[in-house]
């Protein structure tokens, strides 16, 4: 039987991390379902469930770290979706990643921006829809 | 002379970072004063005064992003400044601190966690100004 | 109340880090008393008490991680102390940081070496308790 | 004429890594064969063949560290061959990795774990050969 | 209109990375232009004009960061096509690449080697031209 | 006895880093003899000792990867002496600091220039020695 964190932390995950979530969970059944719980418990259950921090925020803390640490592509994508669920325009998104050229340098921005564009074209985002206002400064 | 982007930059720390960021390019003038001016003219004249993205949320990004790195301690406690200066609140910085756990390991949450400490103090904060919610989960 | 994963957890930590993890916990109540719990709930509740592997070769693990990664000097003192405590030879810790040389360079094994140092010299240990081997391949 | 450090070091490459460490050395014969053989001679010859840590804690704090950093996806899976190959179980590479979200964070964890369902694919091991526990805690 | 340090900096890249910078402004197009704008800018117009050291000196620190660091494969694909072409031997660029087998360690020294391999082979590089050396220590 | 890589790397440390090298080969005495053999035959025996690429580029390379990484100032120390030592002008050493801003941001540059700084007062190097070219851009 599944925790109450367990609970709390699945429907966390939904709200946020949406189909993406589900489907890192459905991978992890094959070589470590218990990672799995883990991973709904503790990062959604304990964490993202937490008051103090608003879900938008709690993801452009997240889209920054990943894009800063850039080992983590897959989860990075993730999260980039995960920002959008919860209320992040695209150009917020693409304004943290440029934002970690000046900490973690140009080549781990870059790398954001373009798995940023992976999940842009994803989601059937026009170009148009978040370039007007950078195209034009 | 100094060229419009260093002025625009040096509003712009002055604006973030207050009294430690003026500390940090006295610092690079015994050493290299060249790159004190690259920093106000990038990341605060070019980055951190495009609009797109509030202060309030750069500095949630740069505090999450510094926090997961770990290889930049003075600058994080600069930013964490930054972060109470432009609006955050002392829980706002420990929930993304935490949240850096999920990412970047407890090591780094808990390094980042005592930075913040030592900030918090410097500014005379009171324990109970940001406790008591936690306290009481 | 605590939950039993805290007990657990809090006996776990008590197995491995003894009087260190004690420290830490003292530390973060001063900050973010909920992260103390998180951090005797989840990874000494919830990952050093699963069955699976033994926690010697688990403290071989978390000493060759923090060694190699270098950005977390006071957790990997203390997982010093904790390889120690759960029965490794301090020629174990040091080989395990010699061959980080391998697989993150010598700096993080150097790094990692003068932090075993301190802690072999905390714990009161002679040089010649581990060194008869070393000194003559 | 190869030195009595390459010998060492190849014969303990092939009791570790076998065809996976050829492969290696045999791909960086058209870029830099130098390279090759001191690959053999120095973390071969010179750290793998030292006494005062058996094989299988070795292979355990590679595991470790090279799921920590990120950063060497070939070769963490060159390394979990080398954990089956020196008497790991599957089950306890796995615990491993999941012990890694604690110290670099759940990505670093989950990147492992998808190298390591890579590897015991290639090895042919069947689902059921070890998850029964962890499918059951 | 762009700004001299744009003019400025479109020279120098295209001095150092030629076609292959220019493919990463191209691509940034469909993403954030403005970004683009500050690659050219920044590193290029501010940095790498710069007197005070050569450029030759300069790409090999920028293959040596990026092979240590692991994390920015095409930006290190896309230096080794820059180190070339300011004149560094493919012998040097092996050369870097394997001394940071000291500084972090044989995998980030194995992954620069294999990524140089294939700019190698891009300009159809033979390997006679630059391994008659290394392969008769 | 000592081997002729031993004998190599030796005189290859005592020519880079002269005093500084001696001391972490002392300072290893207490805690890991063997990996102060390691640390000459390996390093300076092996890889310093190779044709292909001259010390001074040797160097550069070093100081930029050790800045990059940003978990290793005690070696980067080490090596701004280096650097010093073989032919580096104290600008040189400056300016590939901040180059490292570039790839790995302003806090890795930054925290680079403030360890150059130390060493460069230790060896009572004055300012006007190398700032007259930066200050007058």
């Amino acid at each position: 039987m599944k925790s109450d964190r367990y609970k709390t932390g699945w429907d966390k995950l939904a709200e946020i991390d949406g189909k993406q979530g589900e489907k890192v969970v459905e991978a992890l059944k094959d070589i470590a379902p218990d990672f799995a719980d883990l991973l709904i418990e503790f990062p959604f259950g304990d964490i993202y469930s937490r008051p103090g921090l608003d879900l938008k925020s709690r993801e452009i803390a997240t889209v920054a770290a990943l894009t800063a640490m850039g080992t983590a592509t897959p989860q990075l994508k993730v999260h980039v979706h995960g920002a959008l669920n919860v209320g992040c325009t695209p150009q917020e998104v693409i304004e943290v990643m440029i934002q970690m050229a000046i900490y973690a340098g140009f080549p781990a921005a870059l790398n954001g921006l373009f798995a940023a564009k992976e999940v842009f074209d994803e989601r059937g985002l026009e170009i148009s829809d978040y370039q007007d206002r950078v195209a034009h400064r």
